[in-house]
């Protein structure tokens, strides 16, 4: 190792679910929406006029801040937009997360959150979901130096009641807390209405699952003003121009469109529900989701196994190779189609 | 101020140039390039299947990289890409800059430099330019955390010579130098060729210039293999999707034209030339500009009345209102129309 080696951030980066380059695949693996997005987003590219494109885009987002505060009924001061929700995280955790004491989030989570820690050097803290595999609130009560949690929870799809939230959010006012909604959508209720209420809640939600909008890169904060301006201050010294002005027009046109997104995130949870009856016929189980995937172990086969052989029939689902979580297997909800495909190759492998 | 607010990264954010949202003014105010971006742009957006959208990017970026490696007569795990050059250096600083050393950079130079050193609590030292303001390449040889510098320098738009770009790299083998070449391809020489004698440099290129990309977001590094795997390391621990695939796509029909690089390039130096000329004529003097803007000082009248004067005309350039450099405007090089109407409205300012 060279001197200049010393000075380098090592990091265990977080590994993506895979993004397989062929074609005919069913991709059941990194909760994309099997619908595209609404269709006013292809009519913004079709007629967008390149020439703008050699001019900077609106550092401050605006038009796609009002279309989100319009939406969600706040100022738009009160709206933050990054590049995902990852990129919204990844600035949160380093405007917010500044203390000696550690950031509380559950050990069944996303697995990007003690990524963010260990990039910043922030201390951490998971905590044990319950047996039943929701969140125990009053673990998070302790003094700590902020709190993440997403609801519903991923990877297990348990949405934990506002009352509960609130309860959390009640208890720790003296820090910033994150509440992750980049499932909210698809059943879910949102804890948005509490951000006047308490100017601590960072809200954060994504274009790229219930919008089917994962390829533009579109995800976004609400919070008290005062919380969203330190954001931006981070944000402005990191990077000025996060957003093209092309993924800004096309996001708004997707938060225009109320009806297709209400349409799309119905289908889903009807997919859903059907699949909950048909992988328990085929001896799963699984915590009742309320996002766009299930969490599924099977009875006798092992979870490793299953993905593996669901591989080799074109069908990728997300197996996490991790303690606590080693027999689960996360399954996308796709097109009903799709699902037709994976419940025929399910009962192959395990009949 | 309440308690949570104890734990918030406190910052001075950069102040990015000015965005007009009015039609009708001519903007010089934020180094874009005048001309339109290749043609094969358009072409990539128009065509653009909408429904990939709903599926995540190529985290790897791998079209992009390998056209850019392609390019370059490097191998693709020599690049690294990010949203505009900023996100690059964002990530630079963040990845390799953690020693108590300094880092060293000019005092008149690139002004996001102290932001990012600032945001991550690097410690850092400015240092003067000399009297003809080029870089003094022993100042940067001393016990160093690291080097960053622009070559051509913004915003005096002088290029080093390469031999001394080397001399400072040579001295400084234990630390990562990053040379930022954001304004390179108007006529500037690339320290590109030293990236395989020093492993531990990077040379950081954008699409917002030369390419006419500003409002795409795409900027790039050049490096060793180890170097971008370290830089790959941390961004993956930041935010696994950065760029949008249109953006990969748009980027790669972009490199793929380099006639049209090369002549759009060859008009910006064509009209820089020009400009040189007129300004002088009109009592201006300024470094020798190598980059698509000229940093000029007027022998009577301030800057800042130059500024505000042209901003009523409609005219935007770039004032700095801070020490040492009050007194200059950066004038970006705009088409020949744009030019003539510049120096119609600076000969009524002056006159």
């Amino acid at each position: 190792m060279k001197t200049w080696e010393n000075n380098v951030r090592k990091v265990e980066p977080y590994t993506p679910g895979e993004q397989p380059k062929v074609n005919g695949i069913i991709k059941l693996n990194t909760n994309e929406n099997p619908y595209p997005p609404a269709p006013g987003v292809r009519e913004v590219l079709k007629n967008y006029n390149t020439d703008t494109l050699r001019k900077y885009p609106d550092p401050a987002i605006s038009n796609l801040c009002e279309a989100l505060a319009e939406k969600y009924k706040v100022n738009k001061e009160q709206v933050f937009v990054g590049v995902g929700s990852d990129d919204v995280i990844a600035m949160s955790f380093l405007a917010f997360f500044n203390s000696d004491e550690p950031v509380f989030f559950p050990d069944i989570t996303y697995s990007f959150y003690d990524v963010w820690a260990n990039l910043y050097k922030i201390p951490f803290e998971k905590k044990a979901l319950g047996e039943d595999m929701h969140i125990k609130k009053e673990d998070y009560y302790g003094k700590n130096g902020g709190v993440i949690f997403p609801n519903p929870n991923a990877p297990t799809g348990l949405m934990e009641d506002l009352k509960d939230v609130e309860d959390i959010i009640k208890n720790n006012q003296d820090v910033v807390v994150i509440v992750d909604e980049a499932y909210v959508d698809f059943g879910g209720k949102s804890a948005v209405s509490f951000i006047e209420k308490y100017d601590n809640l960072l809200v954060v939600q994504t274009f790229s699952k219930s919008r089917s909008m994962a390829g533009m890169r579109i995800g976004y904060a609400l919070g008290s003003t005062k919380l969203i301006k330190y954001l931006n201050d981070v944000k402005y010294s990191f990077n000025s121009y996060t957003l093209s002005n092309l993924a800004i027009d096309a996001g708004v046109a997707a938060v225009k469109d109320d009806e297709y997104f209400k349409n799309t995130c119905e289908s889903i949870v009807k997919t859903r529900e059907a699949a909950k009856e048909r992988l328990k016929d085929l001896g799963f189980t699984f915590p009742d989701s309320m996002a766009n995937f299930i969490f599924a172990t099977h009875r006798s086969v092992s979870a490793k196994d299953i993905f593996e052989a669901l591989k080799k029939k074109n069908i990728y689902v997300r197996y996490f190779d991790k303690p606590l979580i080693d027999n689960y297997l996360r399954i996308t909800v796709g097109t009903p189609q799709e699902m037709e495909s994976l419940y025929s190759a399910l009962s192959e492998i395990l009949g």
